[in-house]
């Protein structure tokens, strides 16, 4: 195991540690942690370290985090920024960021208008396609279960639902849009509250707010998919293996991982900052929560 | 923002930099993203910051994880180490750590007579448990899907299962024991192979085995519990919303959390190593997957 030299004093002198950091929102929320393993591998082809910090959803922690993180000499940063932020309080993660010398990029929620570069899926297309399954397979009361609507993420699923019942010619019903939080809780919650307004399908902005839509249709003795059509948001990988497999929006996770890495590592390369988007498509998985047949 | 000064400078002088490293085997299951969480909630409340690092289950990176955080200056760490890891892979990291000066704990995995601080649940005991619920149920034919059976919590669970049976005037049927590997896909295989040898009830030794049993059942068309009774292990929170709730044993994961930054807080105060196992009690929670009646 021999001598090893005092890598914090080294660190002073070489620029380089080796590490990135990732600030993740909610390592119980399966998404963020099938995310945070994509971003690990990734990290591990390139030789890079990951060191991950966990927020639990509280921008106060992921300025914390954002100082640790420094403190401790990472080379750059993967920002997943925490639930509760405004528009505000990301300007401020990203200034930190800047003032801490700290090449990063944004992952999976962004802000709009912004010259940050960012990682994500395309969530006005994936809103619109689980919806517009819902409709092709003769769904006509369709409620949607919203994330925080604060966030970019949540507010594009919402326009994508309401781009596809447009297009087929539905109208926009309020009373079915139910504010959700991204946990299980408030997909039981929604249920408790749609039931009552005749809705024949439900598309949940994520897969953990499903399975909560799934225990609460249970305990409401209401089937599905025969009285209600469901369709999720992730597609973390419980979701095919529920008892009645859940139809969902599969996000493109692993490319996600890969493009953030490899833009940071680029930006350490040649000091070049690219402030473009990739915005990348996710596609529909189709099971059996949905009421169609399964067609792959 | 004001200036900071270089924390990798201080760090050199001042020897604390409040902030504890977690090694994590597989950030992807639920028990240890849990676990995680309780862990950086635990230290939030002593102003301690937690970096993480997930090995993907391999020995390899959990030495690589050791340097890195010791590179990193993190005070002291809690190890839970990966699954490939033999008593000598252990020992080594163990090594490494002191060597390193790094206070450790180890957490949920441990090995047998050694003189390190480990904070674990009583694994013999969730065992018996599990399978005496069964027992006293009706069941006769129980199988057991184990974990990797060179990890000791695995040994333990196995060795609990036995006594449950033998307790009962049974005879241990060493067919009955699938060796699994704690992932869902082992969990799928056991149903494959046990389907054949008229069980009526299988006690998996961790939930995202028990996921698997579900999802193959299905398959099998077994009904969950009238032709096989099901009983898990750990109580992630998605085992209490599945469609059919799974009677599983509980495991204190807040508490272990709890326990363990509070000894490296100790250590690290007083410099005077508490070389004692701290084993808590697991508990039974009866839903509706092991055919009982609901008690509590």
């Amino acid at each position: 195991m021999g001598y090893r030299p005092n890598q914090l004093a080294v660190s002073l002198i070489k620029k380089h540690t080796n590490t990135v950091g990732l600030i993740i929102s909610d390592i119980r929320n399966l998404f963020f942690s099938t995310l945070a393993k994509a971003i690990e591998d990734e990290c591990h082809i390139y030789g890079q370290n990951l060191i991950l910090c966990n927020t639990n959803d509280e921008h106060k922690r992921d300025l914390d985090y954002i100082k640790v993180l420094s403190d401790r000499g990472v080379d750059s940063i993967v920002y997943c920024m925490s639930q509760d932020s405004s528009i505000d309080d990301v300007l401020e993660s990203c200034e930190l960021m800047n003032h801490l010398f700290l090449p990063f990029v944004l992952v999976d929620r962004y802000i709009k208008n912004k010259n940050y570069y960012v990682v994500r899926t395309d969530h006005v297309y994936g809103g619109y396609l689980a919806t517009n399954h819902l409709i092709q397979n003769g769904r006509r009361r369709i409620a949607c279960v919203t994330g925080p609507m604060h966030l970019q993420d949540a507010i594009d699923r919402v326009e994508g639902y309401k781009r596809a019942l447009l297009e087929a010619g539905n109208e926009i019903d309020n009373e079915l849009i139910f504010p959700g939080n991204y946990m299980v809780e408030s997909g039981k919650e929604a249920v408790k509250v749609l039931k009552n307004k005749k809705i024949d399908a439900i598309f949940a902005s994520n897969d953990m707010m499903a399975f909560g839509v799934y225990n609460q249709a249970k305990k409401e003795h209401l089937h599905i998919p025969d009285d209600i059509a469901l369709v999720g948001y992730d597609d973390i990988f419980l979701s095919e293996i529920l008892e009645t497999p859940l139809t969902t929006i599969h996000q493109p996770i692993r490319e996600m991982g890969k493009a953030a890495v490899q833009h940071l590592l680029k930006i350490e390369q040649n000091s070049e900052p690219n402030q473009e988007e990739l915005i990348l498509k996710p596609k529909l998985v189709v099971r059996e929560s949905s009421g169609a047949r399964k067609k792959n």
